[in-house]
């Protein structure tokens, strides 16, 4: 069987199975980043990788420095998904031989400009030849509190859904510009109770049904209620990816006190309930997803393999 | 200017040039791995990125469970020479959609039996859509005592450089199943003044000019010593890269209590004394790199553009 045939999360659940773990591992493959650490420490440490590839992530004509800034903040999008700050970076390039120096100078700064702002060191990684398009991965490091870190599986029905910002229309540009939430993800896990949280990558309709199956919850949106960036459909919203906008489910008495602090902490930047989680059994499952009630079932978000 | 007009090790040198770096990091790019830690720590954390392409460190149709095996081992391997065991990796990889799954299954046969063998968990990783070629990138986390921590720095004019094995003719499949140098390296340090130590991954004419300058040492080798595989010529053995052996540089007074543990430790091992560091100023420098005699200047291993 191919992988297109498969899509991208049967490929990721078949390659994931029986994985050697530790034990100091308290959440590997399938949330935003793995989480290392003891039970007891007083900090986790994050792991993630991320990469962006010629010809699927940017066009190969794309300016190198908006490339490099969106190769490392997909990665920093992760990290502050599990409610952490980034720590320490490893760039991996796989480049032709025919590319000017001067890309890759541009590629460079444009990371640089990134781990500047987000306080990111970074310590190595690791040059190769490509025969054909630029391949480039990011290793990242993080750390929360354990206290503080949010996964994707911690959210209860009743749960109320979040998304930070607005959604759709990446394409026009936004998906090489974009800042990730560090600063709010912080705000928010040091205030309330966050009980799951992901970044949206691959879009809502595609990304909120992992939140809750990580939770073992269905749940319920309004589509109405998605806040889109202007100029788009539900449609743009819910399936075009790449947003890298905070999906968070908040502790439903937390929710009074959150708008209005939100507001006043964040006033250019909106945040909007969308629905909530569900029980699982309260909606009939279409194979093994929930279902998605006011989401059609073709509006699927991102599929790295489709 | 084209990468491959640079070079790797110049292409290399100018995008590490003014790296945002945390006071915690005690070595960046540059070396084997990077080097996390405070001053006064007593472990450290050891951080490796490496990658694998299609077509530039594999052949289109060689068997994926020995593409993954080599994938997870070249991170482990640099582990190693640090002086570290490796703990935790990640999998980056970018596939065409059309190829099949019995190919990446394989794949994760081969990063899941490397990884049970030296201990590793691999906590998650990514997949990505290429428009051509396979892409496979690690990150590796590793530990290592700060007091056992190896660099390529560290060597003195006067060290007995040696080599772990047999070079030359990684070629003939030797790239695909090599055995990282992790027990060796470990027992070394634990054992040994190791004062610089690196994995050979270019090539011992590529490598040991980095040691030599990282170390601000020059250095002297005897071209008659250098162990060759069966049937490598003394250029094979120099220049052909991916033997994955150790490169040691051991204070002279160990030497001949080493030569006698060694043997005794890893009978069907050779460890083999192939010249010493010298002053740097012992020997006249062409270009930045110190004149490597009995070493002719067009042997100079593999670089990944020229």
């Amino acid at each position: 069987m191919k992988l297109s045939a498969l899509g991208e999360d049967g490929v990721v659940e078949a390659i994931t199975r029986a994985l050697p773990l530790g034990t100091d591992v308290r959440r590997g493959a399938g949330d935003d980043c793995a989480v290392i650490g003891g039970p007891r420490d007083r900090r986790w440490q994050l792991l993630k990788t991320d990469c962006v590839v010629e010809g699927v992530h940017f066009l190969p004509g794309e300016k190198s420095a908006r490339v490099g800034w969106k190769a490392l903040c997909r990665a920093i999008s992760d990290i502050g998904a599990m409610g952490g700050v980034p720590r320490h970076a490893m760039i991996t390039i796989a480049l032709h031989p025919e590319v000017e120096m001067k890309w890759l100078r541009g590629l460079y700064a444009g990371i640089r400009r990134a781990a500047r702002r987000f306080g990111v060191s970074i310590v190595g990684g690791e040059t190769s030849r490509s025969p054909g398009p630029a391949f480039i991965s990011i290793a990242l490091t993080g750390e929360v509190e354990r206290t503080r870190c949010v996964t994707r599986a911690g959210g209860k029905a009743g749960d109320l859904l979040y998304v930070t910002g607005r959604l759709g229309g990446s394409q026009s540009g936004k998906h090489l510009d974009f800042v990730p939430r560090i600063r709010e993800a912080r705000w928010l896990v040091e205030r309330f109770r966050v009980r799951a949280m992901m970044d949206l990558s691959d879009g809502l309709a595609a990304d909120l049904p992992r939140l809750a199956r990580a939770s073992k919850c269905g749940f319920h949106i309004s589509e109405e209620s998605i806040p889109r960036n202007r100029g788009c459909t539900a449609a743009q919203a819910l399936g075009d990816g790449e947003d890298f906008e905070l999906l968070l489910a908040i502790h439903p008495r937390d929710s009074s006190r959150l708008d209005a602090a939100w507001r006043k902490a964040f006033p250019r930047l909106p945040l909007t309930r969308i629905g909530a989680l569900t029980r699982e059994a309260d909606t009939p499952v279409r194979g093994s997803q929930p279902q998605r009630t006011g989401v059609s079932v073709s509006q699927r978000g991102f599929d790295h393999f489709a």
